[in-house]
């Protein structure tokens, strides 16, 4: 049986975009200006990895003291815009259904615990599963560590563990960790790109992939 | 010799985002939920279709009067973002240089001439240009209306226009109108989705098409 390793925002929760509007306040009062859809393809990676790609599109060098003021500016930013953010179209859904059919399934994010939480709140997220978040690795995506620790947490291995994101560092990351992916649209990607990118299949929203689990292995019959 | 029909949001200047979030907040006031990455796949499109397409993924009729409010509240919401609206890198720089090669050049915006007025005057659009916007037409794209009026006010036909966008609208509108289409990815599509719905060649933003004037048909010897 296939187990479900979701990515968080953009896949579970419609965030995407509120991060890209933190990060460019973060940016703008920083004195540094990027074009908004330079950042927005940048999202899923943590913010170590993000910053030092939006300096090479910059074309200059970015101070530690400011990487800091980015990173803490955008997450006062991320924060006050919690409460505009929803689950995606049948997210809770999708996961009640995976219990419901014995099948193993859990989050595993870039984002840190303390952003996270309220978005596993907002999705019902039991207490049971064992999610991964940037904390509990050295390295968020697009490296392989948070999905290799939530397959790890999981008990699954490879030929199991299927990735669900909505971003080509999540489908890159999935590759690096020979895990099948499944692309989500929500992030705003195309979805060639996501397919170009690895996906094995793309799905519109949580809700479409949810109406097609036996598309990607999961069979109704053992429903308990 | 080529003449370049620009569109105005994501293409010479960077407001896609300002309005998905402008949409984005009209249909939270009006009660509608919709993931917003389907807001962002539909702007580009005027008013009008871009409601209709919303009620169709929104799977319910929406009566006359809000979709009025939803227009009205999605113009003052953008009104009040402008001031954080920037021409897009190498966007005047492009103008200025089409200008000095006399290559003639336009804008073709399915925005209000009210809503576009205040960019024009960001990109420093010189008077004599001869700018086409929704009120000139009764059909705004993705119908080909804007582009064949902007091609008419040149005095230039199909087989020299070119018509520069960052949606899959515009390459729709380019295509019906019979024109080669340049994509630039500024508004947050994908290269491929771009050149699947037509475009010729996809620059990264003005800038990358300014260094790249050559590879679409302009010849530098004519410079005076």
């Amino acid at each position: 049986m296939p187990a479900f390793i979701f990515d968080l925002d953009g896949t579970l929760v419609d965030s995407v975009y509120q991060h890209v509007r933190a990060w460019n306040t973060a940016l703008t009062e920083c004195d540094l200006q990027l074009s908004v859809w330079r950042i927005h393809r940048r999202i899923g990676m943590s913010g170590g990895p993000l910053v030092r790609a939006l300096m090479r599109e910059l074309g200059r060098e970015i101070d530690p003291d400011t990487t800091e003021r980015l990173k803490r500016r955008h997450a006062e930013e991320f924060q006050s815009l919690l409460p505009s953010i929803r689950p995606l179209p049948g997210a809770r859904e999708l996961l009640r259904e995976l219990s419901d059919l014995n099948v193993k399934w859990t989050i595993a994010t870039s984002a840190a615990a303390a952003d996270a939480a309220p978005m596993f709140e907002l999705l019902g997220v039991p207490p049971n599963v064992p999610v991964t978040t940037r904390d509990d690795v050295d390295r968020a995506k697009p490296d392989p560590d948070v999905f290799l620790t939530a397959a790890q947490k999981l008990g699954v291995d490879s030929s199991d563990a299927m990735a669900v994101g909505d971003s080509v560092w999540d489908m890159l990351a999935a590759r690096r960790a020979h895990f099948l992916s499944i692309g989500i649209l929500a992030g705003g990607y195309g979805a060639t790109e996501l397919e170009q990118a690895g996906a094995y299949r793309v799905y519109a929203d949580p809700d479409d992939l949810r109406r097609h689990l036996d598309e990607v292995g999961v069979r109704e019959e053992e429903r308990t």
